[in-house]
């Protein structure tokens, strides 16, 4: 047996609620997981049906980019993921999907503001959305890139990773992170709710203001606080 | 067998509604029901998957929030919901979700206006959107303080909940009730599809008026009224 | 065995598509059949879930709304129902929902455009919506100057029902009818569509024209002209 | 067996998708596939619904439009269809559908700007919507003249059928192809998407500007490149 044998397993899972929690048109996502203690994490293969997945396709890659494990060619945003594993020690899993709403405002190239508690139960400012990158960066090693455009844009704006786990990148689409590659889905879904939630609320007020600080605090703090008193 | 068996399997049954209703993503909602003769209520325990419920895991709560019986930790809600028992003895259940379209209403700090009779067969006011609370309010008990936040628009309005079995609490959601725990969900059920039918009118009409009067009253009470004739 | 078993049968097997198309909440929504010969109509009883119905439970009415056959209380928008298979010969089959897009068009009080040809494969003109009663319509028996509302609208616009299967009531909801249950029921489903798509079709394209008459012509005729070569 | 087994299988199989998708409501939609070496190709009989299809069913008909083997009408787009395959041999099957957003803006006579990297995985221009017909052109062979009205479309726009396989026509709605039946409706499903995304991104941003060419480059060379790197 394998010695990644867990974390093909979990990512293996985590792909295939993308379809389930109706995030993903055919192979449009990737979902990775990382085993710190061995240095490299297991992500899904490119461009195979959701319906052919099997544990044993996912392809176990290291920081650098190497493919340990597996006969299949690895995800193309694989190079985003090393980035963003590489350096954020804290990320125990990654997941990426075009889901239509959160899309919308990448393609939008707008952050998506902060209008009520379902957004503070995540996290408290607006989600970025980081800006396209330049064209030499583009002709470089784009998806490599691209993981460097999302932290760029977490530090310019102050953010750590650890109290934001999702982004969108403009005009491409939304990555999220989290302990693991299951959390990092369930973020992809949240994400996608905000997303519809800020469309619509604009369009019913286009007026509209952002949620007052109190209330954020009190809705991410009842989640997140020191003295959180959500779930069991 | 628990006394208090007969509600557990009431709100578990009313709360497993809420996914096959497409009214919550992942734990985003609950309901209960009460019992008033023993003075308690029972309700979702807080965080866990639908998938994961079974009657036994219902925990049942007084009206000063005291855990009667079970094991886990209630939902965050569950002062809100003890706050409307106490407050208004007619009702015998409460749903809260976060559902999209009457949560796109509530995030836009608007009553959502009566724009048809499938509106008025449940009510003939604008559903309203209560204010957000005060700082101080915030800072204090949160989730006892939203419940008179939704009695005092109430009574702001001169609406009497028997009249009116659902509102908006701004920047965050809906809450319904009715009669049972069922009867609450079915309201909120009602409520997503009305936010929804006034959200596209507004914008295929945007100079649209309010039912008139006189439909208004016609509809409510062929359904409400004493001669009315729907249903068995 | 009854003599109405046919157009009970007929009745439910229509009923029964309405949530599978998806075009009712709950029990917002009705069928009927007629048997022209018998004088009289099978329709769903009033507000029985659509999951509890067996086509015993349809009620048979005559076009004076006695009841015939049955033990439950038909629809209350029986009356209406009644009105259209009396003053108009050629309808076999009656459907009325509360779909979301054909609704909010009627609590627009907006006729919807002919936009584009899957408008144009079932009939060549905007469909109307028709206006709300007067107060004192209102107050004498409603359901049944329901029927005579939609039949003025027509007249006023000089349209036979014969060309055009689907109507919108003002701030109330859509009415089709067609050669039998089944194919009222499919004209709703195609109302929908229609709704939705011109809602869009106005989103994307503020200053859109209506279709042009060669186009709408052509279209219709080769469904429903003399020289039609659509279907089997 | 017949000679034509394998292309009524396909195109079979392909249509069965279509419900699948979410593309088409009751018969609105019909694939083909070619065999280019018998010159004929498969497609869905006329208004047949899907749930009663067998591979038996379909028609085959060869580029003059006479039919070669089947006792069913094929569908009334079929010439379309032919003309299509007569004048691009590069094209294997060909799909049509009235899916909601694309038929949209199909109907809203407007292109669909290039706005994300889906849209440029797939092709590097805005999506055509090909003007109305003159209506000399609909009063003769409409169907035939589709097939003309696409190619006249894409030969304006300088625009090679195989770097393009989507397009929409003008008022009516999408026609996409590619190398067989199920590669066309793959492309109906992904123009679907990316309709629905440039709908929402010009409601969130109605200043939004187009993908900068660095961008559209390199997600189409990723994909579609001597250097590619998607897939397997």
């Amino acid at each position: 047996m394998s010695k990644y044998e867990h974390i093909k397993e979990a990512a293996y899972l985590a792909n295939m609620q993308l379809p389930k929690l109706d995030l993903v048109l055919f192979t449009f996502g990737n979902v990775s997981e990382v085993d710190r203690s061995q240095g490299v994490f297991a992500i899904k293969p490119s461009g195979v049906p959701y319906e052919n997945l099997s544990p044993n396709d996912m392809v176990v890659v290291d920081f650098e980019n190497n493919i340990v494990e597996g006969t299949l060619r690895p995800s193309s945003d694989t190079k985003t993921h090393a980035v963003l594993y590489k350096e954020c020690e804290g990320i125990g899993g990654i997941c990426h999907t075009h889901s239509t709403y959160a899309t919308a405002w990448a393609q939008s190239h707008r952050d998506i503001p902060i209008y009520g508690t379902t957004h503070a139960d995540y996290n408290i400012v607006d989600i970025p959305c980081a800006a396209p990158m330049s064209d030499e960066m583009i002709k470089g090693h784009y998806e490599h890139q691209t993981g460097y455009q999302i932290l760029n844009c977490l530090r310019e704006r102050g953010i750590n990773y650890k109290e934001l786990e999702m982004i969108l990148v403009g005009n491409h689409a939304p990555f999220t992170w989290g302990k693991n590659a299951d959390k990092a889905v369930h973020n992809s879904a949240v994400l996608e709710t905000i997303a519809k939630l800020a469309f619509l609320t604009e369009q019913i007020n286009p007026h509209v203001q952002r949620l007052k600080e109190s209330l954020q605090r009190k809705h991410h703090e009842r989640k997140h606080g020191p003295d959180s008193y959500y779930g069991q």
